[in-house]
């Protein structure tokens, strides 16, 4: 079970109410009263936990498990072992989100205000808001109900909240318009100057170019520790409803991302690139200026994707071409060098 | 136009003085008492508004532009429509550099020392700096006039800083010197340890070498979010004069960049490597440790440079080759793999 | 010599006490008596300088130093010039490491609360602690003796530390159990959530799996400047003894790296991964979720290890293959090219 110094935990429920958060339905000798206490993975779970099989990798797992409830795709519950309370349906894993969240969820945040947050009185801060330690929130800033600013976050001049935003630890916000439910974990930085100059042609001197845009951080939005996201040169930089950024992740100025994209940790994003919604950017890798990205298009790790990337179309390497023709060549430079 | 929340505009200006400002001609046609009001990109230009053409790949953009003006190379005049002032000039992003800078100067900095930054008694600070709300000014630091040192800025004991630097929200600084017109957006971390120790055979146990060097920071560098400089083993690390560096870029120890470089985001370089003045390292590419790139070498994107780099030469490639070589292989490599 | 506004030197030391620091056998014509006062690299040691020889790359510097003494193995003992005393050792780098120490110790650190650092009543601090400016300890937060908390650091709630840890400016952690003598340096963000949710077929919303585990930093542990390690889902994520982090490196949920591994700048470790004892993960490097690393298994620089590495093996590319062939391939692809 969690750590109790860091995780609250809710219930216990029955079967029965676990069935319900999960839309499952209970195996036929599952007894809807039982209760269960905890989440846990197969290999770990006892009699009292719930847990779930999403990945065939993790059979032999499944046969062993004394897990006292399982989420399970219909065409998997042959392999549970007897007296398994099944929970079917056929997103196991959104179904353990959904269970997960109920049994642990998002910590209740005290309101209030630190007194040693230095606040500008020309900021409009929500009610029911929370603001913590060292914060600074500078001049003209609104924020909405129920945010949450973390210790040392700096809220630049003129900056827009939402509702129900949750703004990390030391982050730093300028130029930008955030939207509800927002997420910015630790060390998070919006709105600095895109990387835009020109060079003198003698001199080698450069030139910087102003860098009037914004960024606009649509609803539902989570940006992962220490990435960056720079703002427009003149448009916007723009993060689409419900995107998920990873981890020291670089998003160049005029980028526009569209709904629902997966930026994992270390990607990058180069200047006025677009991706379409739901495109997937995997770790490491990379887009070059001004190239599109379709929607769910995606880039596999330590690729780059150099000329624009088809609607639903996988690109791998560096430069990114198409996944099988990127493997092809692969296995084709193998048998070369063996053959040599 | 540039949200007024974030940004002041100044002019208008009448086309004469733009054409001054951008060191350009007034096209013949040309009113040199037409007034601008702003800057814009060809596609969102307006009559009052000044643009540019640069890129060939919008020369489309060019033929159906409203924009009143537009800086552009003696070349390309023909391209423009009828009606629109032509800005005459061999380097038109240069120019607009100019002319965008002069409808949005840098905004003035408001002087004055917040009363919540902690100053120690023996730091020098100059006429007319700006200290924010929480930032930390160690012992014997020395900092030039009207510096700006942003919101929990930390600057370690001993370290020096020119005229007219502005370090960043969040950044701290140690055993190092900083020059003048220096930029540190939030979050750099400068003058860190080295990644330098020496491993006990049996144990395995790595012992650390002290990193007895400093990090000197010439004039007119900017150093972009969340990026690392680390100090040097025993030599100093040393940021040429004008050297850009982008976002999230790692600087080993001992690592030495000639003047008016450009590191582009989540680039690294090794321990002790070397770069000529005006070399260009692009986005996600590496140089490993003890390597020499030349004066205006350049590594692609993606990149890593394992070898000597020469003046003048562009490399591509994991390990890194000369350019034309490395995208002749990827073409033997796919002819290869579709013949199989 | 270091710059004496950041280093303070001790010493000197007689040339019998270097050798003792050393586990040196000194030379038959050296003065166990003669004073050194410094450590210095080959190319600009003087006559009062400890130097080391360790890379035959550096064999010409050798020959010509005016170094005073110099720490080499009994092999290369010949290529010293004469009048040169020498300091033998089977491992001169790790000898170096202990002299340099003896110069340059650890700076004391002075024990004191700041007056502005925020804590919570909660919290039990050890005795001789060093909490900086602006610091935030949050409730039911454990510190041992000795340590220090730089300034502006955030201590989550529930978190606990060892003895003798060193927390750097600007550090946030939470849902973390830190052990003994770790130092971490500016900008390290442990704890955040992992990168985990479930994403809705038909709308493509991304429903986040609580993140319920912790992260474990093991003793002696070092993590690099804006470094981010995130919390399990579940299961801990842990960082072994002795594990050195370099700078902007990302360690994803799950992930358990073993004893004494090395991840240097910019590598990225994806979720449930495992590194054996003594890994090495090369620059720019990644392994992708679920795999595994063996004991002393190496991934070079701007690889990524797409499979199991098995103990002991060197793998390179991406994807990863044993490293022989990595350079096989690309020595074919280059005759096939010239070729054509």
């Amino acid at each position: 079970m969690a750590d109790p110094r860091f995780f609250d935990r809710a219930g216990p429920f029955p079967l029965g109410v676990v069935a319900e958060l999960a839309d499952a339905t209970l195996g036929a000798n599952a007894d809807p009263g039982r209760e269960m206490t905890d989440v846990a993975p197969l290999q770990s779970a006892g009699p009292r936990d719930v847990s779930f099989f999403d990945n065939r990798r993790y059979a032999d797992s499944l046969g062993v498990s004394t897990a006292g409830s399982c989420l399970i795709r219909p065409s998997d519950t042959g392999k549970a072992p007897p007296g398994m309370a099944l929970l079917v349906t056929e997103a196991p894993y959104l179904s353990f989100a959904r269970v997960s969240r109920a049994f642990y969820p998002v910590p209740a945040m005290e309101p209030g205000i630190a007194p040693t947050a230095a606040i500008d009185p020309t900021a409009a801060i929500g009610p029911d808001c929370r603001v913590d330690h060292f914060a600074v929130i500078e001049a003209n800033v609104s924020i909405g109900a129920r945010c949450h600013i973390g210790p040392q976050a700096v809220i630049g001049k003129g900056v827009s909240i939402g509702e129900d935003s949750r703004i990390g630890a030391g982050c730093s916000l300028g130029h930008c318009i955030v939207g509800s439910r927002v997420r910015l974990f630790a060390g998070v930085r919006i709105g600095e100057d895109g990387f835009g100059f020109a060079t003198e042609r003698e001199s080698g001197i450069h030139v910087d170019i102003p860098q009037i845009g914004r960024v606009v951080i649509e609803d539902d939005v989570a940006v992962g520790a220490n990435s960056t996201i720079d703002r427009g040169a003149g448009p916007d930089t723009v993060i689409g409803q419900g995107t998920r950024i990873d981890n020291l992740v670089q998003i160049g100025h005029n980028v526009v991302l569209g709904r629902g994209c997966i930026i994992v940790a270390q990607a990058g994003v180069a200047g006025s690139a677009e991706l379409g919604d739901f495109a997937v950017l995997a770790a490491q890798s990379g887009v070059a200026g001004h190239i599109k990205v379709g929607v769910r298009g995606r880039v596999a790790a330590m690729s780059g994707a150099m000329r624009d990337v088809a609607d639903g179309e996988t690109v791998a390497g560096a430069p990114a071409m198409p996944i099988k023709q990127f493997f092809r060549g692969i296995a084709s430079l193998k048998r070369l060098s063996e053959r040599e």
